[in-house]
């Protein structure tokens, strides 16, 4: 049975009846959350996105056969009662409508449902992959609801600012030309042309440095970017970025009108007040304290580099890390001097999965004694000098990792990550912004045995540095920020190069010839030649954003439609394969050997 | 050679040096639109999205070494000048800023340009080949940047509005199942997945009918959508549509809360006063009137139905189509009767264009004589009362057409635009909307010798037709509706069914089986079982939308980087072959027999 709600005009949403007048007549409509028979009386709870509202449908109110009909009610049933607002004998402290509730005299089931393969409910317990392949009924549930809600609330505040900054958005094509590099394009086969492929864009990068060279001054977008990624744990293939890029501006103007931005989502999203100016520290000053340059500054626990207080003693992991010019450096777990032998043991084997070979340690006991890993190779004084160099005192416990300085940095900021959530050393509920700055130009490239531009070949070097290009191009720092939140890297940009003779000799440092950079940025590169004004901009990850905003575990809770690490959607069954027809528009076939 | 603009900041932009003081300072930036020396003088145009400003570089005031780099100005170098704002002693009334210029003190040339390919300016008649190959260029252009500034101001007012009005803009994925049916989906192939293929959508329908039964109940977007189409002069293959989606409505909320929305945008972006309530106009009344269901109103000469009034005359081709089942109706070209024979005869062929066999005509001249292609056939009597059937007068030339009623509609129907155009019936600066209500549910397919959904298979029918879906399923109204401007159709939608029982017996009446149906539409047939809100949508496509109204006569001027016909970009070159290893990632070759 279905009826339709022909002449029905709903009145409120069930959360909005709070603004309505007691004894006042309403018409509500929305999902049953449940009903129950209680003493010839039938309570149903009503869901919308609004929130839940209690309706009352006894016999002498309504007559029999609507009573009837509410007593057939079930879970998930889609309804439209009319009824009378009055004041609930039974408040409902947890619900702000709890207080009133619905005495219906009417009642249409629009349409019936069956039972849910799992129930809506906030808090749920049901494993992802059901609750993704039936994901039209876990979008029901009102806590993904709100943050679904909060993200689009985000999207709305971002462009109401923009817009009032002077920005255009302005659309960039998705079907675009191929350029292979970084992560896998996603390519698009083209029916009308066949042998060739559109890519579907991994950031509209040059498209919106051309639209500063054609003088459109402010723009912006939330543009969907796409990248066939071996999928981490929160990658989507298509990914939503807040992409901007200004011109004759440099990277405090920059830095300067993303603070308003931020101070102005936070605020007017979630009630937070973000102090500004954001903190600024250099990538160098990052790294040496945090091991990261998205450190988390919610909590201290900074890196100590000991290499020169242990230089002289004689416990091989040390010497053998500074010979190779490494270094040794430590953290002081405050007052963890008691942690069990068996847990130390698990944080050891936590290093090594970010490449440790092992991780020394001091556990300062309550006492003044010592236990450690080392102590043996160690003269008392080199020890004791080893503790002060760490400020350690009673009861802390020092963990130091030797090696390369990428290794060491990479594995003691991952150590203080997991020990500040293991021993919640962070406010879970404050934002904590930091602006990274001064990143180097270049990283050198192992594999390739060449430098490789660490953002991109674009980003212009500082003035200060560019003498160095030649002698010493691994310090030559770049015009290029990030934004990290709460350990996050949320955003990140960089002034861009608009003097040719510095991109000409950016191009010659990363060993590309001019062929080969006309090949991968040609329309750029010829835009390049009829007046480039100096321009800037900075590209958020919205999906990590709203993420971080909406205080969730996944990025996947903040995506309507959101796909699995294989980069499939359980819901729509896609990718599929698709019919022959279609293959054989579009010249293409399948290799036998999929190996 | 080109500069920092280190130290520098901009005060104004170009256009804005209207609000500040006279005598201050200011610090301009933008490109030279031109530049010439009169008289020991240097007058140089800048040029920004705002506006041109007018810079004058005297020796006295800037000094020898600016004076001489004033003189190498060339147009499109991008430069940045200091200097004081002053009173123009030859003030240009064509320019907002005609009575203001900047006496420079000094200049940076940020960077030069060669000279481009074409003339940066207003209304060129350089072929749009050349100008999208260099798009970058084009887009300097003012008119086309006002298009491009328009088109975004469109989208922020959209958007201000739908957020306003309670709906959430909710992201929809790009990459999803293919449903062949309908246009070609453009196709995805997956990497992790070989042999199976994502579709970009034609439409995100099925996801935002999901939206709603997730409770989501207002949702909206400005969404990408794709179609492999063999491109028609105004399609791409990429465009934007407005879509939105309620719950808990009939088809009057829709249109009220679109009407709405379109006086908000044509007021705040072009002052213009949209007449509320829209009109309204059947889909047959439309077709009767004028040929078409998207019928321009700004000008009369409607159709007149007169295979009554000469149901009985000898005229073979009248007579012929009416045996045949089909009519003979006829335009009233007022005042035309002098129409020399020759431009009569080109009518002739622009209607066997859209199929006529041919068309009878009859000048009534001044004097009250009449030349007719077929007065031979008629009675005076019968030729006088067709005369009369169509109102006609004096200096008054009538056309006819015989045929099935979807030739003569189709035929008078694009007859009567293209004489609103030669005659220029219709004032160009007016803005005419109307709704078309009441479309066929169902249209029969010559080709398929079936009924197929004229929207598609959701579309409510109306109630009231409803027991005629067995014994004449052609009358079956829908509740489907189109907005139209100025005979374009910017947008439509429907209400959708919600109710199991309609549901079932369309797909019965479409012929789909229920494994076909549930292939084709599974999840949202499943989404179906657990509750379904009544609902119902609508859509635009904004590119058309922006076109019209930024009084442009190609959507490509509303695009900023548009393909043309076949579906490439010529700036990019895009599509383009991909490399081996690219094609080997994806286990795809392409096959040897394009054929």
């Amino acid at each position: 049975m279905s009826e339709s709600m022909r002449g029905l005009k709903r009145t409120h949403r069930c959360g909005e009846v709070v603004g309505a007048t007691l004894g006042s007549e309403v018409t509500v409509m929305g999902w049953v959350q449940r009903s129950r028979n209680k003493g010839g009386v039938v309570f149903t709870d009503l869901r919308d996105r609004s929130g839940i509202l209690q309706l009352i449908f006894e016999e002498d109110d309504c007559g029999e056969e609507v009573f009837h009909k509410a007593q057939s009610l079930k879970s998930e049933y889609c309804i439209a009662v009319e009824g009378r607002l009055e004041r609930r004998s039974d408040p409902n402290p947890k619900l702000p409508t709890g207080e009133l509730e619905v005495r219906a005299k009417t009642l249409r089931i629009l349409s019936e449902s069956e039972t849910p393969p799992f129930p809506i409910e906030e808090n749920t317990k049901t494993r992802e992959e059901l609750r993704l392949k039936y994901r039209f009924l876990d979008l029901r549930r009102p806590d993904l609801q709100a943050r679904i809600m909060l993200r689009s609330k985000i999207a709305a505040e971002i462009r109401r600012f923009m817009t009032g900054e002077g920005f255009l958005e302005i659309e960039t094509p998705t079907l675009i030309k191929s350029t292979p590099e970084g992560a896998r394009d996603y390519l698009v086969p083209s029916r009308v042309h066949p042998g060739s492929m559109y890519a579907l864009p991994q950031s509209p990068q040059l498209l919106k440095q051309l639209l500063m060279c054609s003088g459109y001054d402010r723009y912006f977008q939330l543009a969907r970017c796409y990248r066939d990624e071996d999928l981490r744990a929160d990658r989507q293939p298509e990914f939503t970025q807040v992409d901007m890029e200004l011109s004759f501006v440099n990277a405090d103007d920059v830095l300067a009108v993303n603070e308003k931005l931020l101070h102005t989502i936070f605020k007017e999203v979630l009630g937070v007040e973000v102090k500004l100016p954001i903190q600024r520290m250099t990538w160098r000053e990052a790294m040496g304290r945090y091991g990261s340059d998205k450190p988390d500054l919610r909590f201290g626990m900074e890196i100590t580099d000991v290499s020169e207080t242990v230089k002289g003693c004689e416990f091989a992991v040390f010497s053998g890390a500074l010979d190779a010019g490494g270094s040794v450096r430590g953290l002081n777990v405050k007052g963890q001097g008691h942690m069990p032998r068996k847990k130390i043991d698990a944080l050891v084997e936590y290093a090594k999965g970010y490449g440790a070979k092992g991780l020394a340690y001091v556990a300062i006991q309550e006492d003044g004694s010592v236990k450690s890993s080392f102590a043996k190779f160690l003269k008392e004084e080199e020890m004791q000098a080893l503790i002060k160099a760490m400020g350690g005192e009673n009861g802390d416990l020092l963990l130091f990792a030797a090696d390369k300085n990428k290794v060491v940095f990479d594995v003691l900021g991952a150590l203080r990550l997991e020990l500040g959530r293991q021993l919640e050393l962070f406010d879970k509920n404050e934002f904590r912004f930091v602006w990274i700055t001064e990143f180097p130009l270049l990283e050198w490239s192992e594999e390739e045995q060449r430098f490789k531009a660490m953002h991109h070949p674009f980003t212009m070097p500082m003035e200060e540095d560019w003498d160095k290009i030649d002698s010493d191009p691994g310090a030559v720092r770049a015009e290029a920020y990030d934004i990290v939140l709460n350990g996050n890297e949320i955003g990140g940009g960089s002034v861009r190069i608009h003097r040719s003779d510095i991109q000409e000799k950016m191009f010659e440092v990363l060993g590309l010839t001019r062929e080969v950079a006309e090949e991968r940025f040609g329309f750029l590169l010829e835009a390049f030649r009829y007046g480039v004004p100096p321009h800037a901009g900075l590209a958020y990850g919205l999906d990590r954003l709203a993420m971080l905003m909406a205080g969730a575990d996944t990025i996947r809770d903040v995506i309507a439609f959101p796909k699995v690490k294989d980069a499939s959607d359980l819901m729509m069954n896609a990718p599929d394969v698709v019919e022959e027809k279609q293959m054989e528009e579009l010249s293409l076939c399948f290799r036998e050997n999929k190996a």
